[in-house]
């Protein structure tokens, strides 16, 4: 098995990092270092603030190495994910959960069914028989946490519970974890918040909410802070897809949240994005009002599908 | 044990209850009719709409029986807490895991560090040899879901979480029930949350928000729409403590939240208000400008006393 047979490793995990993304990629390094391996991590964006606090982000570069060496990428399976676009290395191997029609990486360890990367990266930790460390722990029950929610989401599972029963023996702290992610909000972003709120629109089941630019500049926020800000317009019953649009360079970025059986990766896929039923997104460039209209097309029809 | 050898019971459980009172209730109600008992299910108060997907919920009954027997007070542990003031019971037994200075109950069960009543009854229900029903589970879940934030506050802990797991396996489904229990709200209870967030001041650490009479009007909302309004600003970094003012006739009712060692209950005490230490409010009769005024000073001293 490569982990084993190598001794440098290039982990790399995707642009706009989330919490599965570093959390994944921290404890994997953690867990590499611990069998004394030498690992470079990296990520082409800068850490958002409020995931410093993870053990070992302060490790996350974002220049390239001259020799990456012995790629693993992970929470992505293209090395345009992660803004890898020519970089040439010895090997390469993918740890990923999300669905894919590309072939990359020597190696391909990919499970849809997975309701995180970390989840995989626990087994793979298992099986290489290092001890959980808390920090590893902490690092794997944050990317747990984010892509189900803390066990709001439908891929919660009992695996999953005890997966995270196992990481909370072994050091993760469950409630200051969650003051961690949810209650460490700049008073800027919480502004921000309430400005994006403010734009919901509801129509046949769908709520649609924007950030513009102006936005960001008059409350001196970054796009970073809005994550999570699609989540809110679900808390609605009859809403069952909410779409949030951020204007970037010439266009707006579309971030899709579904409830149920409504399969938005579809809707996103329709407009070259990508992601999973539940959760996806796709960028465009036209004005906002033509984009909702697509949008709104597209999203009625995938309510009537389901 | 009393519940093997007796046959009929009533269980109570307290006024205005929540998903623990409610889950952990119906729950032993369901086990211990599978051991072929009969139970009558009490609750002085009505069961708020949107706990009306728990599993056996119709059967809650706010009528006294003529001969109530053997009493099971659960998530309670005083039957003045249940509206049973003056009944008179064959024998008496108390499940539950509030701190406590009472001495009511034949049979005392009360663990202050169990994070849920409903952890209680899940051992109690195992001990029984009752197998764990669809129904029994899912009102376990939501009991432990809903005193624990979802896994979110710092009374969860492995056990929580593996406990939570069998649930998942005896038929509770995570996501649906995070659904019912959080994604839920009015269309207009949304709107009324935006208009109440625009309100928010922040000064010294404090989250000043309010909802005005007209801003129920304009709405067409309740003042039981504004539940859990007060947690919100608690996300913000920076926030201590957040108050929330509800106009009511000639005054205000004031809720406050905070984080940590910040005791508000002694602060409602001094507006003779009363609570717990991270949850407490109180009333007052003054203008709106005045009563934060008071209200800013109280709390500039108790975040100093902490």
């Amino acid at each position: 098995m490569l982990l084993r047979e190598e001794r440098t490793f290039f982990l790399a995990t995707h642009i706009n990092p989330d919490g599965d993304a570093l959390g994944s990629t921290l404890a994997l390094a953690l867990a590499l270092e611990a069998l004394g391996k030498e690992t470079v991590i990296y990520d082409r964006d800068r850490i958002p603030e409020f995931y410093r606090f993870l053990p070992g982000s302060e490790r996350f570069t974002s220049s390239l190495p001259k020799h990456p060496g012995h790629l693993v990428l992970l929470d992505c399976n293209e090395p345009e994910r992660a803004g890898l676009d020519n970089v040439t290395v010895r090997s390469s191997a993918v740890i990923d959960h999300h669905e894919t029609s590309g072939s990359f990486g020597d190696i391909r360890w990919i499970v849809p069914q997975a309701a995180a990367t970390g989840i995989m990266v626990y087994h793979l930790i298992r099986d290489l028989g290092v001890r959980l460390t808390p920090e590893i722990a902490t690092n794997l029950y944050v990317a747990v946490a984010i892509d189900t929610g803390t066990f709001r989401y439908s891929n919660t599972d009992a695996g999953v519970l005890r997966i995270s029963a196992d990481l909370v023996d072994a050091g993760a702290d469950p409630g200051a974890l969650a003051r961690a992610l949810y209650e460490t909000w700049s008073d800027r972003r919480f502004f921000l918040l309430i400005r994006v709120l403010g734009t919901l629109e509801l129509m046949n089941g769908i709520a649609f909410t924007h950030v513009t630019n102006d936005m960001f500049h008059e409350t001196g926020t970054l796009p970073e802070d809005t994550e999570h800000f699609s989540n809110f317009p679900r808390m609605i019953d009859r809403v069952l897809v909410s779409a949030f649009f951020r204007e970037m360079d010439g266009g707006w970025k579309v971030s899709l949240r579904s409830k149920g059986e409504v399969d938005v990766a579809r809707v996103a896929e329709t407009f070259r994005g990508g992601g999973h039923m539940n959760a996806a997104g796709y960028k465009v460039r036209t004005d906002l009002a033509t984009a909702k209209e697509h949008l709104l097309r597209a999203l009625v029809a995938a309510i009537e599908a389901r």
